[in-house]
């Protein structure tokens, strides 16, 4: 089955936002066997809309729109697909209601927010459309099917588009797809892309059927193996001795082997198997950390504290960082560092707790400590282990580095708890 | 001018990689005032090429395709673009040394390379066109020109394509095209975006020139105000009258009118202007907001103490959050908002603090308190003021959402004490 993805929206045709979407529908697409022939990106206007949409309802089976669905003047993906598929337009009136819904909820926390016409514009489908709910937004998406065409509309902005996709598009592509494609994930940590590319580079070359592609992620490297077959259990059978070769080549450094799993939440479990309770002292990472560890839903029974000490002050009143230790070696060394985890645990009176201080500029470097220098310690049955990282890139680069190395090294110094014991 | 963007390359349609190249050209021809109408990706065939060419040079000026010139047989950009303009193919003797000293450098570095007949493949041009060299690549760039039509074709990777377009295609186009262009931000929170349409939409109504156009994020919408003329001067006066007619409208809630600024970076130079120290005491955000208040360079100068009070033990020791209140009203609840911001200010020594607490879910909701409600506090001047929300979504979109409407509100409370002041 041949697929085509439209993306609409000005927005992306003026350079004002990279288009996403369009390389998530293309991975998932991928995945179901679908082959995907052109992408395509148009502006909010009418006669080019058409254009684009009659042409690729015309060589492709199934046409993936997104964008295009809001409350404005400009949202018109819904009614020009209506209109050269030749049907006609009706309220729904199930959306309706949940619009009203979520409209009132706003309402309630800001007197200034009112429902407006424009809002009832998006209860509006085309007749026999399938309507998918939108659970972080306003705009319904719809699956409209006629002459053995589907058109598959879903709202632009990814954080309303990917939940949809994979709560109603999937399965529902699923089903329209004969040919299995099967694939399983395996996250590693702790190792680098280039170094994970040479060490597979044997099985990479002249692989046909499984594949095993990488994707480089910040502190992490997927390996995604994919199979084509006439059954799940085929290609599972296919898979099988990959993913044994590649647990023997990086052991302990595979954090997950599921799809949706977060290395943060691969933490968390490990916290939970272990009894353990987590507390977080941070300073140039400002909260990241904890933040992503809040991410894992549950992350209450294993995270209780955090500090951003982001101030000497803070880090001597909060978490009793010595004066001294301050003024001889500064706020960006290994002893403050192994301070701040120390001080972590005694203050919250948790098991473990891992500190962050560092320089994610883009001012303040100097030769001695230039900018991207992140310490961190975690402290843990009583030890104190340090690490010393020198990042490269801009302030939000360096911090999301330091924040993906800190739950790598967070990772590590449980598993050396846990290894002790045994 | 119509200019159109053509991406050669299976793995886009693949999903391997995003597609940046299209951002950046698309952003530097709305800099040449040069109208993108559409974007494709197409992947390496040579009928869909030869389709996809042959449209895209019927209904542009200007067609920029990327990707697609390098030796290998999957590499047809070139050919295909030549064959469908009509032109023939003769070997260009500067870009065949230029390939063969380019490959005999890598041969010195690496025996494993050498020139294959492939290579030579790059030095074919059409007849007539202009040679781009290539200074990161072996493949050259080309303009090729016939009948008012202009192709111009440059290398797929990012580290080649760019440097190719600032130094030899931006000059070209530039000349080619008189006018300009010229844009204006306006970055407004604190109101919906369906509201913000409605109250602009007698002003979007039959717009030509300068045209407003929003665009929604997560707690804040901006409008870009774009005028076409013969000089910036010119784009300046007629900007000037909107962009009044803008503020008059939205007054305070203007939080930007640089095109970079972020919501953050606001609160941050508010705080910086006033004199103000900060703290924070986050429970369901988890430190994002912290985090999001560290992004601006030089936060440390009023951000000096964030606490992530996520267990109640915490938000009793660290914070002095009453028992009784934790137990009658629960952590969930106005009343916790406000001894966490009260106590933010007692503990830290700070002049304002701002406090966050709230059920992201997924479990924990009940009737009373179902997901989605979320409280904050803040303490300033010794008065707290409290707010409920009542957000919808995942976990990821209630918390995004909490965290961005913490900033509003801690600006419209540094801006009430302003107001109060004078």
């Amino acid at each position: 089955m041949i697929a085509e993805l439209v993306s609409v929206g000005t927005e992306i045709l003026l350079g004002n936002i990279v288009n996403t979407n369009s390389a998530y529908l293309s991975e998932k697409c991928a995945l179901l066997g679908l082959s995907v022939y052109y992408q395509t990106v148009v502006g909010d206007n009418e006669a080019r809309m058409k254009e684009t949409v009659r042409t690729a309802l015309d060589r492709s089976d199934v046409v993936i729109f997104t964008g295009g669905l809001g409350p404005t003047e400009d949202d018109m993906t819904k009614e020009v697909v209506a209109d050269v598929m030749g049907l006609s337009m009706a309220e729904d009136e199930h959306s309706r209601k949940r619009i009203e819904t979520y409209m009132k909820q706003y309402e309630k926390n800001d007197k200034k927010r009112r429902i407006t016409s424009n809002n009832y514009k998006q209860a509006l489908v085309p007749e026999g459309a399938l309507v998918l709910d939108n659970q972080n937004g306003t705009a319904p998406g719809l699956i409209i099917e006629k002459n053995g065409k589907t058109a598959i509309l879903l709202p632009g902005p990814p954080n309303e588009m990917k939940p949809m996709f994979e709560e109603e598009v999937y399965p529902f592509l699923r089903k329209k797809q004969p040919e299995i494609i099967y694939s399983q994930m395996i996250k590693i940590c702790g190792i680098g892309e280039s170094q994970v590319a040479e060490e597979i580079q044997d099985l990479i070359e002249n692989q046909t059927n499984p594949t095993i592609a990488p994707y480089a992620k910040t502190g992490e490297v997927h390996l995604r193996i994919t199979a084509k077959g006439e059954s799940e259990k085929e290609c599972k059978k296919m898979i099988k001795p990959v993913v044994r070769e590649l647990k023997n080549r990086f052991g302990k450094n595979i954090f997950a082997t599921e799809e949706d799993k977060t290395l943060e939440e691969a933490v968390v479990d490990m916290l939970k198997d272990q009894g353990l309770k987590l507390s977080l002292v941070e300073s140039c990472t400002g909260g990241a950390v904890a933040a992503r560890i809040v991410n894992v839903p549950g992350a209450s029974q294993v995270f209780t504290h955090g500090y951003v000490t982001y101030s000497n002050r803070a880090k001597r009143r909060c978490i009793g960082v010595k004066k001294s230790t301050l003024k001889m070696e500064g706020a960006v060394s290994a002893k403050c560092a192994k301070e701040m985890a120390k001080g972590g645990c005694v203050v919250s009176g948790t098991d473990i707790s891992l500190s962050i201080t560092g320089l994610a500029g883009p001012d303040g470097g100097t030769k001695e400590t230039p900018v991207g220098t992140v310490f961190m310690g975690c402290c843990y049955n009583g030890k104190v282990e340090t690490r010393e990282f020198h990042f490269t890139g801009n302030r939000r680069k360096i911090r999301e580095q330091a924040s993906a190395h800190a739950l790598v090294m967070l990772r590590e110094c449980i598993m050396e708890g846990i290894y002790k014991k045994d």
